[in-house]
């Protein structure tokens, strides 16, 4: 009990110098200022799950996500595009999360990922869907915004485009890990023992593995010197979800959407529901066209439309003037910021 | 000029009883009320370009899409849902129309067609992009929001799912038209003699093509007896669109939506910028949030911010209380409406 004391102690110091350490003490993420950055890894696995090792590798992996986000904002003439790009590679290159290397498996047991990236002032904007060969989807999703026509490329079409284009292409089973190997092993059998957990056309949600929330996905919103704002998020989906399955990532206005007028955003969560309530384009129309707050938007959002309607899930948005929050309605979201000073803040579960 | 003169007269007598006569001398579609159902079959190819047997033609598809509708939504326990994806289908089956047999041809030659649909009371919708073998994508799409855990399905496995679901597979050949074969061999006959037209990673986007907008797509929106909207929409996509390419005609917020506090929308156009504004959800939330009328709604994001972005194309909305308004920046939309009780109009160019 002492350890704690002391710790509440410091907090209580630490207040006085810093607001943002009120957070230790509130529901949600501080209305954090000055955010240049700020990421998400998914929603969290159950905290009994995890161990602390395993909890500290992924605060060490947000960190250095942070760090090279960051880092790469202050080069010359580098954007916030630039940043969540370079956010975003290094969690699609950690296995710890489902995005890149780490993604789950579909039903047949393959990779298949999305991604999507945005940048606020010009509402330009570039996605793939259902790509398994291409290293870092977020990459590609940048190239099909900038030396493509479209906005959305899926598939095979996909992968052509990104290989012309330069990008890093791998065996698809660069993207094999044990730890989703296993999980998708498990689905595989609780479905041979359990015929009826079938639909006539496809296993049943993800939601039904257990309980368990396998929402993992990442995702970076950035503000630069400029004004700027600019979202990306990347994913490997849902753990068993159907081939050919494409979940909000990749949809610009579902699970990323940047407006300088409004705010940047990436979510995670159960990408149906945040397509069908178009989340990322709601938070920013809220914040734009209503006067809310960053984390009031998140907050109507995330804990009252999408919890009422069963959409488990949370989100990141920053606007344009620096101003951060987060919100999840589930018991965790592995998450974190860095303001333009280069202070670092990251958050596991508590909310 | 006699026969303009009886017509105008037979007008102003209708103007009496009819209020939604005035759509003849506004620059806008009338904000007709009490409306059961309205679909678009596009934007409109040139006036010049277009027989008058050809007009009546389309005209004559747009009424049996729209009687069709009606018929389905006056069966017993028939919804807005039903309204729609019947609607949808008469379109997709004529070859008249950029969806399902008429699609337009990739830059390699295939049809790849994309759809959904979306139900405004429950927020549920399904949608598929890249299919090349179902015949009616928009049905292929009520069965992802029906039948499977997902929203968005891609490529070969919308195709497995169709197939699980026991809709009608075609041979890719079924969508083979001339005239659209002749657009794509127009276009590979321009990229070859002006080779510079060829960006290094693809084909330039199609308004590069003689300035001809060819953003043909189908939708439909409808309301039925017990206040619960729907929206659909369905494409073959642009012609010469890269291998892969989707546009927003599968997702949800930006060529489709639905929601019983705003309107259920269709929009057609040139894609990329329908995403990257979210199109259907800003007009629906203008309507639900700001309290404009569908017809202001429309106005604001067709013709102001979408024009302004240099977005091309237009929309259909229609709310709860059955008001529909349509708007397009462009020469013209195929586009039409019926009521309640079983007027029919039709409007090919006329804004």
């Amino acid at each position: 009990m002492s350890g704690r004391v002391l710790k509440l102690a410091a907090t209580l110091m630490a207040l006085s110098s810093n607001p943002a350490a009120e957070a230790l003490f509130a529901d949600s993420d501080p209305a954090a200022t000055d955010v240049a950055l700020a990421i998400h890894g998914g929603i969290a696995a159950e905290r009994n799950e995890v161990s602390q090792e395993q909890a500290r590798l992924i605060r060490a992996a947000l960190e250095e996500s942070l760090r090279a986000g960051r880092k790469r904002l202050a080069e010359e003439n580098a954007t916030s595009l630039d940043a969540v790009e370079t956010a975003i590679r290094v969690l699609e290159d950690s296995p710890l999360f489902n995005a890149g290397k780490g993604a789950v498996f579909t039903y047949e047991g393959r990779n298949e990922l999305d991604a999507s990236i945005m940048e606020g002032k010009t509402k330009r904007a570039g996605a793939v869907a259902g790509v398994t060969i291409v290293k870092n989807p977020v990459s590609a999703a940048r190239a099909v915004m900038e030396k493509s026509p479209h906005v959305l490329l899926i598939g095979r079409g996909a992968e052509v485009f990104a290989a012309k284009s330069g990008l890093e292409i791998v065996d698809p089973g660069y993207f094999w890990t044990l730890p989703r190997w296993k999980q998708i092993e498990r689905r595989w059998r609780a479905a041979k023992s359990s015929p009826e957990k079938q639909s006539a056309v496809g296993p049943k949600p993800p939601a039904a593995d257990g309980g368990r929330r396998q929402w993992g996905t990442v995702g970076a919103v950035s503000l630069d010197g400029k004004g700027n704002l600019a979202a990306g998020t990347s994913t490997g989906g849902t753990t068993a979800k159907m081939f050919g399955r494409v979940g909000d990532s990749p949809i610009i206005g579902a699970g990323t959407y940047a407006d300088n007028e409004g705010c940047a955003v990436s979510c995670t969560g159960h990408g149906e529901y945040f397509i069908r309530f178009a989340v990322a384009h709601e938070i920013n129309v809220l914040i734009k066209y209503k006067g809310l707050k960053v984390e009031d938007a998140l907050e109507q959002v995330i804990n009252r439309t999408l919890k009422d309607a069963g959409g488990d899930g949370g989100a990141i948005a920053l606007d344009a003037r620096g101003r951060y929050s987060s919100a999840n309605n589930t018991d965790g979201m592995y998450r974190g910021w860095i303001t333009r000073d280069g202070k670092v803040e990251t958050r596991l579960w508590e909310n």
